[in-house]
């Protein structure tokens, strides 16, 4: 364990808790979903193969230190004991009054909670039947993810990263649009407007700006253009030589 | 196709296009992914082995219209030649300059692009190495999922799920927060009332408003609690039944 490690199992993610699951696969790739958005903190029930279990430790690959650190209890409420809200994720109606929330809600709740020093813990069911009532009962509030109504296919482990996706998504501090600058610089003020210039120039005397009416706004759109693509110092070199080549050939 | 089959895939939802998959497993698995979330509108490039692909139907299940309906192409131009704008998704920054965007601002553009009548695409790379720079050189702009920079393991149907959910989560009309009703009736204030009654004459004749200075708020804090716990008709009968029950076992 690195210390890097330390820090994201100490963070106050969301507890995923898996009852009862079946496949030691899933469980190693509900792992590497949850590790995918900084989730790390696994609690298991009753898992029906037995623990540790290979098949998940070769199917979470990178993310063995979540299963490695699981924790393991013979039912729910023992793995639920130290948790202040507990979510629990259901596709059906339940006969359970009870909120039903999106994920999106719920993680935003989840991160209110944990602000406070609240443990949250999210409950996934077993891959066949889903949680039973009397999981569902122990929780405070349900999560449904609202899939198309005619067709809902969701494995558990697309369950957890949906879950850990909207945890992750909701406190990042990714801005939601950047330009790549990929190594390279934008272009100036003053070699934009030099390649304004340059094009402007041959285009007057190619009778480009035509009728004389409309030429002061083909010249505000050209500007507006060179202004508006983002280039590069690069670009704005290739463009003024396409120009000087294009010219070059057609005088010949 | 039923009536219902033409409307899915009329929806101006975007156009998935899967380039060089190599797996028809992943083909299928990502055909569910889509249909979870309403996205239909499939187009493949240069399948490594080839169309129809029955591994990939078998994958699909009920999601197999998503595939009977995919265009093929044999090359990404041919697939995206009908498309107003494009967004490649890929995990790594490349030497290119071009926007970067979230899922979410991304799936933000792409319902103001349908709502304007304009086809979009999202383009999703072969599994093992992800979309080629002549890929993403044609497309508007690029998608990143923000994942844990120490852990990346999106696979090809997590990624087009996350798309395609992100996709429905902002058009949805899905209320954030509803308390299931479960086919029963909440109680009313007077049922509410008479429950606070019940408990409040019994606890006082059992001395529980002590010392006299805080009784009033004490009454004020049962009265609150009763109204907050979103009570059902049965649950109000269930407590007058238990408060009954247990001054009857005490009087014996």
């Amino acid at each position: 364990m690195t210390p890097k490690d330390d820090e994201l199992f100490d963070a106050p993610t969301p507890v995923m808790v898996l009852v009862r699951p079946q496949m030691g696969e899933n469980i190693g790739a509900a792992a590497r979903a949850m590790l995918n958005f900084g989730c790390a903190r696994m609690r298991l029930v009753a898992p029906r193969d037995g623990w540790p279990n290979p098949k998940a430790t070769a199917m979470a690959s990178g993310a063995s230190p979540v299963l490695e650190r699981a924790g393991v209890f013979d039912t729910l409420p023992q793995a639920i004991g130290d948790c202040d809200y507990v979510y629990a994720t259901t596709a059906r109606g339940r006969g359970l009054t009870k909120p039903v929330l999106t994920p999106e809600r719920a993680m935003q709740q989840a991160r209110v909670l944990a602000a406070e020093g609240k443990r949250v813990a999210v409950l996934f069911g077993p891959e066949r039947a889903g949680l039973e009532n009397e999981d569902v009962a122990r929780a405070n509030a349900i999560i449904t993810v609202p899939v198309n109504p005619a067709f809902y296919s969701l494995n558990l482990a697309q369950c957890v990263l949906l879950v850990a996706y909207e945890y992750a998504r909701l406190g990042s501090d990714t801005p939601p649009e950047v330009l790549a600058m990929a190594g390279t610089d934008f272009a100036t003020s003053i070699e934009r407007e030099k390649l304004g210039d340059h094009f402007e120039d041959r285009l007057a005397e190619a009778g480009f700006f035509h009728p004389p009416e409309k030429a002061q706004a083909m010249r505000l759109n050209l500007r507006n253009m060179w202004a508006r693509l983002h280039l590069t110092r690069a670009d704005v070199q290739t463009l003024h030589g396409m120009l000087r080549q294009i010219l070059r050939g057609q005088g010949r």
